[in-house]
């Protein structure tokens, strides 16, 4: 039954086209733990635990990113061991405000994400990463700095 | 029309929910070349050559996972050379038990994993595995002891 | 409206089955920058901006192979700073002859692949890569030669 409300839920966030269209749905019935303004979402599927995802200001997520906030390898510990229990593990991920994650990035539990953060494509985030920095890779390694690629990208100054 | 019935097949599998469910249905089928106990399977896509995967005792496998049996490269070299023949290549996956296989992860042929293993999500499997080990990465390399994290999630003794 | 024509145009090609029946599809109405002879194409999404990408001759793509010719950081730095404008950055992929490229893996804009050159399974490329070699991982390296693993392979001289 649980299963069957969350593929709806699905469903219904997949018609939800355009990710600041996406973002504001998703926002306005609560479905993470925490979520700022102004993010934009492309990406459908946040797994099976959102309420344990918090989203801060101005975040952007590009398609097809993987958010893991459990891990069940007790179910394979508990058949080869009747001794003792294992308990199935779950925890957070926090993102702070300012920060852009890469297509097809996988994140994983317990790990937070600072503010002024770029992802590059296909990442794999599993430890913590500081504010102001571009990280990429598998696993993820700061490979720049946050502030040195937006003065790069800058078009032109308007004041 | 063996695309038909492997859509179908697909399909069929796609439908069974539930990790534990869907991989009875599988070994019940004899879908691989071998299955083993107490196995769980997210995913309903295992390529095109499932007859060439081996999956020991309670393997747990996470959604996403890709399994590549065989290299079309000997499309490509054809192409370019009359003069020889190109073998399409093929090649086994053989998995131990008590395996965990993470989210996102892709699994190439000619690989051989141990008992005892523990995959992280996203990882490129692309050599052998040996027992008792956890591997990530891309290319994944042995990042840790499967006893030892055995051990540190371990809830309680129940003896 | 542009976005519904894009989903049709996705369908469209995802109902031709086989990777040189879509190639020669796309070839036909004229899908990419440049697309040279005897392709092979068994992805059917390449992202929204497939006139930024140029295929060589012989060139055969595995699954699930995403192309990024853009990027939308842009939106992010926007919403922080309103005295500069921030451009959508586009860049194109250019892929020259006999390449072929494996299931999972990501290409990013400005990059420009040579001829003669095997990606492996789930690479990342990021940077451009020379003629005759062969490159895996996230991010990509060289690790082989193509012409030695062209001979590997050889099934025997025909001549």
């Amino acid at each position: 039954m649980n299963r069957i409300r969350r593929y709806i839920r699905m469903i219904t966030i997949f018609t939800k086209r355009g990710g600041y269209v996406r973002a504001n749905y998703l926002k306005r019935i609560g479905y993470f733990k925490k979520q700022g303004e102004h993010c934009y979402f492309q990406p459908w599927n946040f797994g099976t635990d959102p309420y344990l995802i918090s989203f801060g200001n101005n975040v952007h997520v590009a398609s097809n990113v993987t958010f893991i906030n459990h891990d069940i390898t007790s179910l394979m510990f508990r058949y080869t061991d009747n001794n003792h229990t294992y308990k199935e593990r779950r925890g957070e991920i926090i993102i702070g405000d300012n920060v852009f994650i890469g297509t097809n990035t996988t994140i994983l539990y317990d790990v937070t994400i600072g503010n002024n953060v770029i992802i590059g494509a296909g990442s794999l985030v599993c430890k913590d990463i500081p504010s102001n920095v571009i990280v990429a890779g598998n696993p993820c390694r700061v490979i720049g700095d946050y502030n040195t690629y937006k003065e790069k990208i800058t078009g032109k100054n308007l004041t």
